[in-house]
């Protein structure tokens, strides 16, 4: 337990950002520059989020495996744009030894023939696999997931958002038709979408990448973008039709039904433990931070109270209501029988986020009746003992749909069309939100965007209508308005 | 699927091995030398594991969490025997960067002040962090676990018994006192010998480790030792004793409840992906491998016979009937419905060692029956309509029984009080298997017989009597016996 005061939003976000992980042991730093420590707390929410995630993907059909860790620099190499995208920031692994040298410090020995990087993502070794698998129609389609740690050298760390390492999943498909590849790359990013909004209660724009920001390798990608209450924009999920660049790099190819052999169709996709930066950002507050009861690994605490006033009976009493509640909802309870004073126990919980506080004193012990207590708003309510499942059940379910709501409510309020390049320059700088503005389709112009207000394109929206416009920015013709911020 | 016939035990015992992994799709070779691919098949068994240890490890209060990849190489350096033993074998990663030469070849640039170590396990990184948790008694136990990927340089690698990365969980605990450490310990291996005993059906023997044989860094090591067909021994699972050593070298200290600092007491445990080359080398049979229905990841097939003579009421029928097994007994069932022949559809199930096989043809289909048959002793049972899912029931738990018992028999035949050092060398050099030997103690003559026969000291059982005796190589006193034996 710490108890250090939690910096408040208005004052300094980064700060706030900062003390709500440590205020939650959501994570520590690490001896390793940029690499940090997922402690107990912060990785259950992982672990809750591969629960839910594997779970959709086994539905879909998709088989996990697990590939190697290190990728041989000749095959990294062998997709131009690829390589080119992620060579500027791989471990590199050089010696397969330490050995002390004659001043008897260790050094590095056992040089290797060939540096081997440590994967910044599977593409390229999976594909080598994919390879030596596929030889007819009848081996596709081939879905392939994977759940591991991967590593892209990070300059400027911040916990969850941008470390060196960091955990994902990431998927991998085969298809014989450019048509199911691209039904494919949909499906998945739709699956992302269902299950951040649902579960973890954060409201997303679907689009696609501009040129520019695409997967590199990738012939488009698809994203999922989120705002934070900074009013920047978080990036939550990608989902890459692939065409066939890989195939064709890694020669993976198939005998169709009528014995003709062509490149296979791919996609992958990708979600990480940045989601829970995004997490953390959506729904946190001045007390902590606030975690939607349905991917939270502990949904209520009792807190037994003035239990020296009111006997052992009060303590009973809260390990019958945990047994009920953990029973008939499956959900997880913990008593605080700890030492110290009832109100620290309070201000502890709420920093955690757990989503419902339940406290049973003296008056409520004589009165079969508890307190119980929302974590979102704030809100008391005295519940009658026989009523408890039941008003627990619908409060976890009013705390989800309460937190996706007004996360839904800041994004749409931040949200604005933006026509000229004044105001885009102002909104851009200032309050910052999603900038609904047209633009020319020019590389060098979203570039020149960039520049000047570090803004940039997040995506093109699936859902956006046909409307002909001047870009904000050259005042080039435009199809249709794309989405900027500025982004984590 | 692939039609190569599987080498036999009695001709080629390792080529058997490499056989059963590739009929039955539980790995691939990769592009990186030392490193493997888990296939889907490969990958479910170890889902599976992660599955039944983790829930066991919950009950016990024991929480994952996760740590850095990367180890400094000043971090590992801290205690000398762990680094000792543990610096032959380490990736080392040296660069930050791949960047084009003047000739266009991509080369490591961005050279790191100190070189990282891809973790060997996670003793120092993870105490560097206990170091900044632990404060006073009342942080005490902390009961820590990691399921992580880890790497050891492998010049003479093996699927799954010997890779340069491997997966694994790496437990790590801190307690107060030396005797709660013991105890942690202690039931940490039993917690092990356990699940590999009850669901992997492999039997084992508890002992300590050698001093030679011990952890680098541990102040004693407990383990399991397993038998495998060959009469070699295989290590399934160690416990290792830390006493303060690491507690003192990364100064881990909290106060007691006099207000004393004092250096915490620590233990660190593992059990990694090798044990499923146990599983196959333990249960597999010239046909392929065979797993055990409580690790199994698809316990049963229907294959639907001569559908072309008794219609699509067999289909039916097949699903029916795997309905109610998934349903009653919550096992998983798959219908083989694909294309090719019954013979060959039958003889791939049984290399990918499904428990079991229902048939069901025109003459079961008439007379409201099934053929059930078992993986393990090929015995073909009519089965009646309504009594299909006791029959599957009792037959699981009846071929996971029969694994084990067949191979501690096995274990037993192949388990010797050994006396005489001609003895000894004959045996040790021949059929193998644990040869229970006086040993006086000395490290030399451990290494000696090494030299000469290639027989470790795999370990001194836990269980085993006081018997005063000769060693076996030079004649001197010994307490007790120890397990010799030839070892993966």
């Amino acid at each position: 337990m710490n108890n250090r005061k939690i910096t408040k939003r208005t004052e300094d976000y980064s700060r706030w950002y900062l003390d709500l992980i440590e205020a939650a042991e959501l994570a520590d730093s690490s001896s390793v520059r940029g690499c940090m420590v997922f402690r107990p707390n912060g990785y259950a929410l992982w672990e809750n989020i591969q629960k839910v995630l594997g779970s959709a993907f086994k539905v879909l059909g998709i088989q996990n495996a697990y590939f190697p860790l290190f990728i041989p620099k000749n095959l990294i190499e062998k997709e131009a744009k690829h390589v080119e995208g992620f060579a500027k920031e791989c471990a590199v692994v050089t010696h397969h030894r330490l050995e002390a040298n004659e001043e008897g410090v260790l050094v590095p020995t056992g040089l290797l023939e060939e540096p081997l990087v440590v994967r910044p993502t599977s593409e390229t070794i999976i594909y080598s696999s994919f390879q030596r698998w596929i030889h007819s129609y009848r081996d596709l389609p081939l879905l392939i997931n994977q759940w591991a740690n991967v590593v892209r050298w990070e300059m400027r760390p911040r916990p969850f958002l941008r470390t060196t390492e960091f955990l994902w999943q990431e998927g991998h498909t085969a298809h014989s038709t450019e048509e199911e590849a691209g039904e494919m790359t949909m499906r998945m990013i739709e699956v992302y979408r269902r299950f951040v909004e649902d579960h973890l209660a954060i409201p997303v724009v679907i689009g696609k990448k501009s040129e520019q920001e695409k997967f590199a390798g990738a012939l488009y990608t698809t994203c999922l973008e989120a705002l934070m209450q900074d009013g920047k924009a978080l990036q939550a999920a990608t989902s890459h039709m692939l065409g066939q660049n890989f195939a064709k790099a890694f020669d993976v190819k198939f005998s169709d039904q009528g014995g003709e052999e062509q490149f296979v169709w791919q996609t992958s996709w990708g979600l990480s433990t940045r989601i829970i930066g995004a997490l953390i950002m959506v729904h946190g507050d001045d007390k902590g931070v606030i975690i939607p009861p349905k991917i939270a690994a502990l949904h209520a605490v009792i807190i037994p109270v003035a239990v020296e006033v009111g006997g052992k009976e009060i303590v009973q009493r809260a390990y019958t209501v945990a047994a009920k509640l953990q029973e008939q909802l499956g959900i997880t309870v913990k008593i605080d029988e700890g030492e110290g004073r009832v109100g620290a126990k309070f201000f502890e919980w709420e920093k955690k986020g757990v989503p419902i506080r339940i406290e049973i004193g003296p008056k409520e012990l004589a009165a079969n009746s508890l307190i119980v207590v929302r974590r979102d708003t704030g809100e008391k309510v005295l519940v009658d003992d026989v009523g408890v499942v039941a008003h627990v059940e619908n409060t976890l379910a009013a705390i989800q749909k309460n937190l996706f709501e007004k996360a839904l409510q800041r994004q749409n309020e931040h949200s604005k069309k933006v026509n000229s390049w004044d105001e885009f320059k102002e909104k851009a700088v200032g309050s910052g939100g999603f900038l609904y503005s047209h633009w020319c389709g020019d590389v060098a112009c979203e570039s020149q965007i960039k520049k000047e207000t570090l803004a940039t394109i997040r995506c093109i929206p699936l859902n956006s209508e046909d409307e002909q416009g001047k870009c904000v920015r050259c005042g080039g013709d435009s199809p249709r308005r794309v989405i900027f911020a500025k982004a984590y």
